[in-house]
């Protein structure tokens, strides 16, 4: 699903988007498919209509930072977010996006990616490919084997749930 | 244990300490209490000597940056340290502090605190007070209850273990 031959398309986004431009707390009441309807609209007011399953965003440091709202990243999930790129996280929504299935790397150098830049990633190895611009390659912290799991299974409940049946 | 009567002595630390400079890879395979002695050396040659039980470290953005490695929070366990104070922590680092018992306090003005300050804070609220010195208050980001039952229990396992016998 993620290998280095899929290619991602990149949604640009600033510095320390918090946990409410994510699931903004005027919707907080009516449930995660609002959520997500309004995810970003603060900043990318054309986010949430316009983006893709498999698109990819692309942050400066201190993504997520704010509350411990787990819709913060629960709205990427379903709004298809195949990952997202940042020098840095809040601790607390690093916790809850691998919780809920949402891929996180975390690169250094994640803005030398631009809006519209088309990347493949290997999450493993923390290596991003960006075919024909330059740096070709940026290098992300590899990412363990156990949360690794939790984002192909689609959260911690489900990892949890595989092992009780198997 | 860590009301805002109690007051902790401030080591300071610059910015992107990583993981090998809490538990550095060449003592890796000496067990726990080997790699705590060798603790911050390359940046605090002192510290692991010199540290008291109820001592905050605070440091710059990044805290915690690199490799998985579970040894670098237990380490500082091992040391005694009340808290881990920065502006943004490595989100790998993040998970494991929480799950091995380690309180970390996110604050975006962290590098407003000084070698040798005396500080009480509170991390349900977030408030960090420094009588004396101005600024006087600072605010961090309020740890959750469940994160707050972890760093009491000493850790994850302890929390399932108390769950479990009641």
């Amino acid at each position: 699903m993620m290998g280095q031959s899929a290619t991602h398309r990149v949604w640009r986004v600033g510095a320390d988007i918090d946990t409410d431009a994510l699931a903004p707390g005027a919707y907080m009441k009516f449930g995660i498919e609002e959520i997500a309807r309004h995810c970003l609209q603060r900043v990318r007011p054309e986010f949430a209509a316009e983006v893709r399953s498999g698109d990819v965003l692309v942050a400066g440091p201190n993504f997520g930072i704010g509350s411990s709202r787990e819709q913060a990243a629960v709205a990427l999930v379903r709004l298809g977010v195949a990952a997202v790129i940042a020098p840095s996280f809040g601790g607390l929504f690093f916790r809850n996006a691998f919780n809920v299935g949402l891929l996180l790397l975390t690169c250094p150098q994640a803005e030398a990616l631009a809006e519209g830049d088309r990347i493949a990633f290997d999450p493993m190895t923390g290596r991003i490919a960006r075919p024909g611009v330059e740096p070709a390659e940026l290098q992300c912290e590899a990412v363990p084997t156990f949360l690794m799991d939790m984002v192909r299974a689609g959260g911690l409940l489900n990892v949890l749930k595989q092992r009780q049946s198997s």
